[in-house]
This record gives C-alpha cells, structure tokens and sequence, in this order.
C-alpha cells in the first residue's frame, strides 16, 4: 500500500528461485512493475537454487513463466530484452554457509558497480521448514545486520500452529528487527481487499450505520471450487481451518470490523486490525461443538463433471480426519460489535468460487408499508465482492413499477472492472512494491499472526483429538455440510449465496 | 398509490373530453388500465364538451389519440373493439344546468343498465376559470351530494396565487367533501416519485443518515430543454415559480424531507408532507433578494439548434417580466434539519433535460488518507433521478486500481429500466387507478395546496413588484443566470450538474 514512491537502489533475492511461485507469481509480477516503471533505476533481482543453471537458462526459465502466466501477454521482446539483463542466479545448497558468503560477494559487486549502497530484499519462496535455516545464515553472515537496508518477506503458512508461529517469530526477530520482516499474505495484496479501508474510511455515508445500532450480523464467505489438487501432502497437514482461517478469514474480518485509522500509517493499520483479533471472544474448548462446523469433500458433480472424494486424491489418507470446509461464528466483543455475529465459511470443492464480505442490516424501526406490499421484503445489505469479480453491491428496497405498492429487492452495484479502464495489479504486483519501498502495511505482524493462531487454536485442538466421525460430509459442488446450514439456522439465518 | 384492488362500479365523466389532456394522457393511461385489467368490470367514460361530436366521432378521435400517444403501440384492434363501448360523448354548456340534468339521466340510465349504484368521478380537464361553474352546478344538481360515490378531479394549476387558491378551495369545500376532491399534480404520479417513499422507509441503510447530522445540503433540480412552445399566454400569468415550484419541486422537497408516517393511510403521508411545508422557513420580503434567483432566457443554442429569447416567443410580451427560470434556498426548521439549506431550481430552455433531488453528505469526520490519496475527492452523494432515466445512484470513493493509494469517485446505481422488466405506468394510469379506488394519497389536500402558496408569496410579489432590469438573463442552453451560481458558491457549494 503505497502512498508515494523512493526510488533506492534494490536487490532482490529470492531464495527458491527455481520453483512454481517465483516462476508463475513473483517474476510476473516484478515484470509487470518493471513495464509500469515502478521500479528503481538501480534494480537486480539475485535468484538462488540448488538447481545448476546459468544466468541464461533462469532467464529462459522466467521468460517461459511471463510466457504463460503473466497478466499482459504477449511479451515484447524489446521489452524483455531490456528486463532480462536485471535477472542473475547463482546455485547454492540453503544449508550451506558458503552459499551466504557467495551471495554477499555478488551483492557488494552489484552495489559497487551501482556505485552506492543499495536496499537488499530477502524473500523466502521456500518450504516452511527451510526458513529457520535461511534466517540463521542470513543472520550469521550479516547479510541482515544494516536495519536500513536489509528486508526479509516470508511467505505463508507462517507457523503450523500458535506455538510453532511463536517459535519462529521468536527465532526471526533474533535476526532482524520486525520492521524488516514482511509476512506475506497475499490475499491483502488484492484490490477490493485494500479497498475495503478505501471503502470504510473515505465515504460518509457508512459512518454511522457501522456498528451493533444497524447490522444485524456480518457473513465471510471465501468458497472454492477447486479441490486439493496436487497439494494433498501438504493440506493433509493444514485444513481449511490453517489454510484459509487462520489469515485470509480472519483478515478480512478484522477490516470489516476495524475501528477508524488515525493515519495510514503502517503500525496504525496494524494495531487497529490487532484490536479486532483481541477483542474476538475465544471460542472455549467446550463450545467448539456449537460454534465451529468442519466438513470434507465427497464425490460429487461439478459444472457437468464428476469429481472424486477429498479422501481418494493423491497422497490424501482413506480415513483423513482433515477438514476441506470450516465455518465459525465469532463475536467481536467491544463496544461497537456486541451482539453482532460473524459467521464465517470456506471450504474446497464448493458450488462456486466467490469471495464476499456480506453486511446485513436490521430492519427498519418500523414497516409503514402495507403488508401486502412487503412480500419480498429483505433486509438492506451490503455486499463487498472479491472475486471472481471485484466490487460493491447494495441491496435495496424499491417499488416495482406499478400501479400498486409493490416493494422488491434491487441491487445497486459499482464493479471495478467497469468503474475503472485500469486493470488491477495483481496482489504480487502491489505487495512486491511495497516491499521495495519498505511498506509494511498489507503484512502480518508478529503479534497479528500469534493472535490468529491463539483464536483458532481452540478449534483445532478440539478437532484434531476428535476425529470426525462423518466425514466426508458434503458432496463436491454443493455448499458444504448441511451442519453448517445448522449453525446460522439456528439463528434464524442463512447464508447468502 | 393503490394497496388493494376494489372493483366498484365506475362512471368516470370527463369535461373537456374534447381537449388536449384527454386525448393524449387520460385516455391512453385509461385504455392502458383497461388492458392490464385495472378497471372494474363495470366501467363507463363519459366524456362532456360543447363540440357536437356522435359517440362514434369521439370513440375516433381518442382512437387516433392511442395510435399517437400510447406507450403501448400498436393498437390491436381486437382490444379496441372491446374497449370502446365503454365510450360515450354528450355535447353540453359548462354554464346551462340543463347539461348537468341530462348527465344525471345518462349516468341513471347507466346504472340502472348495470343494475347498481356507481362511483362518479366528476373529471374537470377544463380551464382554471371553469372549475367553479362546474362545481356549482355539480352541486346545484344534487350530482355531488352523495359523498360516498361522487368524487371531483381537479387539474393544476391550482389557484394563482393564495388567495385565489383559497376562494377555490372555500367553493369546492361547500360542494365537495375534502374527502371527495382529488387536486391532481401528475408529478406525484411519476414512478420515481413513489419510489422515494419505498427509498426512504424501507431501507434501513439511510435511515441513520437522514439528517443535519450527516448531510450537508440537499438540491432539487428540474431542469427543461424545451422553451415556453405554444403556452405563451398561459405563461405569461404564470412563470417559472407558479408553473414549476410552487407544486412539483416543493412536493419533491416534502418526500425528501418528511418523517417516518406510522402507516402508508392517505391523510397521514399528506400529514407528515404538510408538517414539511409548515417548518420551512418562509422568506421574508427583506430577504428575497438573498435567497431567490429569477432568470429568462435568452436566444442561444439547444442541441444544435438556434433557439429563440422567451420574449420572442408567440404571446409574450416583448418586455415581459416573467421568470423562465426560478431558484430558491430554503431551510427546513425542525430537529432533523436545522441549519441544512435546500437548494432548488428549475427553468425552460436549460442545457439538460433532467429532475433530480441530490442529496449531498458532510465529508467523513476524519480523514486519515494520505494528503495525495484524496486530490480527487468529493463527498459522497445520493441522487434520486425522477428523469430522463428513473433510477437512484450513489456516489462514494474507491481506490482507484494501482500499486499506490489513490481515491475517485465511483456512482454506484440502479436503474428502474434495468432492475425491472415491467415499464413504468405513466403518472396518469397510476392517478386515475388512485382516484377510481379513492385513495387519496399522491393528491394534493387543501391545506397542502394553501402551504405551499404561501411559501412562495413573499417571493412572487416582491417580484411581480419589482420587474427585473436585467432580463433576459441567461442563454437558452445554458444552467440559467450567473445569479442562480452565486446564490449557491456564497455558501461554499455548487450545483450538481
């Protein structure tokens, strides 16, 4: 979230440069900033891999990925021509502190020939368990030492659990102070995301309906439609729970809900969503039951194709106990929220794919209008859509046309692909940059990511040490287990579609 | 505004069936009625005029009136057929009570064919100067008396100043029940109009909002293309006050401003209107000068086309001093809306055809963007569009797409053509239904009518008084005089165009 740009000289080193994310995201992404000239002048990115390549096999390698996965295609190659010679790699084993002292010497010469110091960015696009390793050697050869210019981004999951998120917090600011480190999650990068703060504090007319007073209960639904796909070894560990939960949920809950900013500032953003996780009642471990529905995938039909049970993917367990749906309802337990639910729902394998913050509203105080001309009647709502397509939606109350008194429901909507000629960033696009220019705003805290964990942990424990004995409790292409209807139901509510 | 359908038998006779009105606007809103199946099954029109017309000459004439004026083209001649024995002509003296016994034999000899008592609505498409002799002798001959059945549907312009509204008002009441009088502003009719009502009472959204604490200020504008065309002699009498402010813009500023009525009875939305009327406050003769613009176009340029001054139009007066164009800033004394101006404007011959009521709201309490986010920003609005488009749009802010924080104004809107596939009635079919049920609500009540005048009295006689030396003041084509900008940006505001 940039306000304005510094253009320092800046390296980039990405460790895991031979695989799917630096190839299909983050070069797409750097690409794209390049061609936009986000980028400072004095610009290198460093890729490092146990792969053997030369400079020219990684840059066919990433041309292949702009090829194919960026958002503007086709490439120019005068364009990419320009680009490419910004693109060095240098094999190295992680575990191996040569690689630091290899990487340091290239650094000092990219900065000599730049002929001044430059900001040196680390990004881990490696597996979890790597990252203690990088870290200490990062640390060991003081490669992270100038607070100024070194920056570490980490990718999610940050932490299997409280307790493992603890201990690498714990070991990460051992080494760099926590305004070096940028924890990624990605779902923050998005447009609609970020304009949910747009939204909230740059229009009046929200202001004062924002609270207990005026909404009823508040809906987060992130649905997929896809499966586990080729990640079964690594989901068979997470669930729906970590995997979406723990970040992207509970991210967009704390700026639906987050009191006003005094400033954009990084750390004020931040401390205003923290409030949120802390002020969210922790679901006890004996109330688990009433307030937290899992589910897992069975066969079933999606769009007119027959797809198999979470429990029959590869590298899946026949009896997995994890969970490819969870819904919660939390509740925010301050002044402005009491009493109102948030019920939150994600799940793989669902009836479409859809990301949406719904608000619904109470009732009018009171209905003058004749019963006969309130059949349809439903509450106003406001909808913040994600995806697939990125915008607002306001449902109202108007008269049919008619020579009665007729009230349906209309939707007013503003969709930013028709609002805006721009195409949005990708959320790469914009987090990368704001990596360059040392904005941390749209990253996790350490104490944002510790307090998420702390709220579902509850959860998960209860779960893990009570296999379920229904799974698999939904068919693939429906809306997840009918339990989960329950929950809201019970209420005397339902899920918007 | 129906709620229920009733089916009582019905004589609707109109005097003046030979005129413009009800060939082009009653017969067709009728006809229209008669095929959607609003009608009672036993229906008669009877219409009246001192031409001698057979009734097959009159059933012609409104034939030719459908072909052209309809919305609903082309005719099937089945339908036609069916419908047009419920046609009758009777050739009469307004001023000879002999018309009026004949009409109480044909509308007897009607009934008695039906074998029932029926509903008479006594329609009078008549010149001003007419209303009275035909009420008087409406009521000479008995043909008003029964209250329950008789009912009287008078055409603006009501009254030309106060005291003549008044007198007319004092004369139909010893006639007519307040009850029985249908005073008809064919605005109140209009779809949008209605719909302002559902806006505000069923949507819980703007409930919280409507008030001096969050809006800023409110404009009404009801802006014509067209030039006074062959209504010079009418309009000479009336001007732009009169013909335009005195009924449509202050009932538009009454829906927009009422309080929440306990039901959606007749005389209680007319209540809570009147209760609008009642706070304003009226603009002393001293301060008219500071409050209210007048303006007359001059020759210019519509669309293309060069366009004649008013005072070169047929039957006006070379140096006439009536008003094409009138502005007014009021106030509203009451909780909801101390010290919240309304601006209102209205003129012939402007740039645009359009009536909107823009509801503009304070800015956001604070603004915690960075100064460069908001170099565009405006405050959020509402604007009800009454026409060309009926539809309602709100303006709010959205981060423009793009790796940094910037904000634009983005209109969020429905469109009645859009939202719903059945067309709009015109004003006039949804009156006429009003009127055969006897609801009352979109009708102006006497003391409606009283308040309204009285408002605008200081402002036409300190006018009428002191002619304008500076007419004509405004090109057609343009937004009216310079004065009509200033007396909005003295206040730090402009028009919405």
């Amino acid at each position: 979230m940039n306000n304005s740009i510094s253009l320092e000289p800046t390296t980039l080193v990405i460790f895991g440069a031979g695989g799917d994310l630096t190839q299909r995201k983050l070069l797409p992404a750097l690409y794209n900033l390049y061609l936009d000239h986000w980028l400072p002048e004095s610009f290198a990115i460093v890729g490092i891999d146990l792969k053997t390549m030369t400079d020219d096999d990684f840059r066919q390698h990433i041309r292949q990925g702009l090829d194919e996965f960026s958002r503007r295609t086709p490439i120019k190659d005068e364009e990419w021509q320009a680009f490419a010679p910004h693109l060095q790699f240098m094999s190295g084993d992680f575990n191996d502190s040569a690689t630091y002292t290899t990487l340091n010497t290239q650094l000092a010469a990219i900065e000599k020939e730049w002929n001044q110091k430059a900001n040196r960015i680390f990004y881990l696009a490696i597996a979890p368990s790597l990252i203690g390793t990088v870290a200490q050697h990062l640390g060991q050869t003081k490669l992270a030492r100038d607070r100024d210019h070194a920056r570490l981004v980490v990718e999610k999951p940050f932490g299997h659990d409280l307790e493992s998120a603890k201990a690498l917090n714990h070991l990460l600011t051992r080494i760099f102070a926590e305004s070096q480190i940028f924890r990624i999650d990605h779902y923050l990068g998005k447009e609609t995301v970020q304009n949910m703060l747009a939204f909230r504090f740059a229009n009046a007319l929200l202001e004062p309906i924002w609270d207990r007073r005026y909404i009823d209960h508040v809906q987060i639904t992130v649905a997929e439609q896809v499966g586990v796909e080729h990640r079964g070894g690594y989901y068979e560990h997470a669930g729906a729970l970590r995997d979406m939960v723990q970040n992207h949920l509970l991210q967009l809950l704390c700026l639906m809900a987050m009191e006003p900013p005094v400033s954009f500032n990084a750390d004020e953003i931040r401390n205003k969503k923290v409030d949120v996780l802390h002020a969210i009642r922790p679901i006890a471990s004996e109330h688990v039951h009433d307030n937290a529905v899992r589910g897992q995938y069975n066969a079933g039909w999606l769009e007119g194709e027959r797809v198999i049970a979470y429990a029959n993917e590869p590298n899946v367990a026949p009896d997995s106990n994890t969970e490819t749906f969870a819904a919660l309802k939390l509740f925010v337990e301050n002044w402005r929220w009491h009493g109102v639910p948030f019920y939150l729902r994600t799940g793989k394998r669902l009836a479409a794919k859809t990301s949406q913050v719904s608000i619904v509203l109470r009732p009018v105080p009171h209905q003058a209008f004749p019963a006969t001309a309130v059949e349809h009647w439903q509450p106003n709502r406001i909808v913040v859509h994600i995806q697939p397509e990125e915008g607002i939606a306001v449902r109202l109350q108007a008269k049919r046309p008619g020579p009665t008194v007729r009230l349906s429901p209309v939707d007013m909507h503003f969709l930013y692909s028709e609002a805006f000629k721009t195409p949005s960033p990708e959320a790469y696009e914009t987090l990368l940059l704001d990596v360059i220019e040392g904005d941390a705003t749209l990253f996790m805290r350490a104490d944002q990511v510790e307090a998420a964990w702390s709220l579902i942990m509850p959860v998960l424990d209860v779960w893990q040490a009570n296999p379920s004995s229904s799974f698999p409790n939904y068919a693939a292409g429906t809306w997840g287990p009918e339990s989960a209807e329950v929950l809201i139901a019970r209420d005397g509510r339902s899920w918007l579609a």
